[in-house]
């Protein structure tokens, strides 16, 4: 058994019973990465299952911890809901040992609305962010795109559009060592007379802020490179990670399809196999494990409910390097930058009302 | 020379000048229309370049026209100015021959702003339609699903939605040969508590309609079948097919470089090199040719800047058919029967706001 080079120190908890196949995978994805990274995971959630689950691998010296909780937020339910009533979820409680200090990070590959939910409820939102966003990693020609809301808030006002901008820039340069990051916002053309009124008016603000501002992008862009950050809204943001996933499934069936037609494609494709594993591991979503929330106190990733464990344990890796690289506090630095720009759009407050804007 | 099995008497105006190879694949694909199909068209634009280009092919006895004109509408002007200014170009006059019974479609690869406000300025809106959409058909896994609005219209109100859902629908009824299509509505989830607020009101006009309504549809069902029209507003459908572009070319590119990578692999590519040519042409955008623009009272097709002369050829095909379906008659004959749900959310007119809305 391989020892890790470092035992790293800070603890990531992991909801041990969110997903689809959980716990299987997300203690298999765990362990893998307390034994492969040497980080310190709590699962969280049924005991004995998640004992049993254990039992498959080789677990001596791990730093690998369980905390019991005797309920489920299941992936149906309504997310503000279930948090509020389940008050033992391993969902819940996962959040809360990060709110009181005794884990510094947490991976959810439950009910994502629900992992939102806990996220605002338990955790806060940091200091100045008004909404809180996923930031999707995607796979591009020229290594990777930060893709930003990816599906957190489907109804967005421009200075959120600002807001989603600065983390996924802060992100990038931190945690993917981007210098620079440029940042463009997602439109039907390049030209600033495309958009529509959301666009336009996030368009004008990004001009004048601290960041690497490249103007508009198109669809296209996310995935032929030239561009880090892609901005939109959560419901675009969500349309275009569900199509692009669409798209991906289909090609690879109709390529199987066709080569399965003939013995001399057959024969071709054994020979060209390498290539072939090569280029699905290039577009291998789990190997960017999940999506961390951005904008709550504290660092939070949410993974696909679909997640293998390979995915589960990159989500684990990406968690612990959020919370090295001290993301949060980068965040904060780059608001107060920029925090004129986050006031426009935003109703007066009632003592501005009174005593005008000097208040 | 094949003669083709019978002479379409339905005559199709091209515009030759339009697009960024033309008039080379312009004039060739309206010769392979008319070679192949026997549909006659009119060739819109610079005759003595129009002609040359002729000189490349066999084109004794095949149904072709030219219509002289003195200007071109270039990709990059200002559509509306460049279609009240330029009176004489290729694509204004394109357009003016469907109006003048002189021809009974049109067919442009040029600036799709420009043959939007052409077709707007020139035909002018069906009766009852407020405003008129692009309709693409994507190749899926089940064959093919109509994108509708595809691009013409970045900001939509909710009933705008449904005209394009009936429009959409009796497209792929009348043309694509499909029993009651299934309507969905493209969204960021399944369940009706998901989509913002325009989606929505979508969603509860369309349970109302006479249409196979299934509800909200996600992005990857666009690809996977399932759903027969996909309805969304032209931001988010354009965003949608420049996104599922760059998937397509990025794979491509990625796949091609990682099987050039050993010799084997290119020895293998060259054993299933059919699948492959098969697999292209499954997901070859320009056997679809282009896509209509529903709505306007006149057969238009709008192509990509970048068409073949294959797309071209297949542009005209559909324009052929489009007239010979009586598309626009069944169009009417479906607004009628759902009048009542484009009345909702319209601002009321003088005499309603006066007398009530018994006027």
């Amino acid at each position: 058994l391989k020892e890790p080079d470092t035992q790293k120190t800070y603890k990531v908890a992991v909801d041990a019973m969110g997903g689809d196949h959980a716990p299987h995978v997300t203690v298999e994805g765990s362990v893998l990465a307390a034994r492969e990274f040497g980080i310190p995971v709590i699962l969280v959630g049924d005991e004995d299952r998640i004992r049993r689950e254990l039992l498959r691998h080789e677990v001596e010296n791990l730093p690998l911890e369980i905390k019991h909780t005797s309920e489920v937020v299941e992936m149906d339910e309504t997310p503000t809901t279930a948090i509020k009533k389940k008050r033992d979820s391993s969902l819940r409680v996962a959040f809360e040992l990060v709110r009181d200090r005794k884990a510094h990070a947490v991976v959810s590959a439950g009910n994502s609305g629900a992992a939102i939910a806990a996220a605002l409820f338990v955790l806060r939102r940091l200091k100045g962010v008004e909404r809180p966003a996923i930031n999707t990693v995607i796979p591009s020609l020229n290594g990777a795109v930060s893709l930003i809301d990816a599906g957190a808030n489907p109804t967005c006002k421009p200075y959120y559009l600002v807001q989603f901008a600065i983390m996924g820039s802060v992100y990038m340069q931190e945690v993917m060592r981007i210098d620079k990051p440029r940042v463009g916002l997602l439109s039907n053309g390049e030209e600033e007379s495309k958009g529509i009124d959301l666009t336009r008016e996030a368009n004008e603000l990004l001009k004048r802020s601290s960041l690497n501002y490249i103007g508009y992008v198109e669809g296209r862009d996310i995935y032929k490179g030239g561009v880090d950050v892609v901005v939109c809204d959560g419901f675009v943001g969500n349309i275009i990670l569900k199509t692009s996933e669409g798209v991906f499934e289909v090609l690879g069936q109709v390529l199987k399809e066709e080569i399965s037609k003939s013995y001399l494609s057959k024969l071709g494709y054994l020979l060209s196999k390498k290539s072939f594993s090569n280029f699905k591991k290039k577009f291998d979503y789990s190997e960017y494990g999940g999506a961390p929330l951005l904008g709550v106190d504290g660092t939070v990733i949410i993974s696909h409910g679909r997640s293998s464990s390979t995915a589960i344990k990159n989500a684990v890796r990406i968690a612990s390097e959020l919370v090295e690289r001290d993301v949060t506090r980068h965040f904060l630095e780059h608001m107060e930058k920029n925090e004129d720009l986050f006031r426009v759009g935003k109703k007066p407050s009632i003592f501005q009302k009174i005593f005008g804007t000097g208040s």
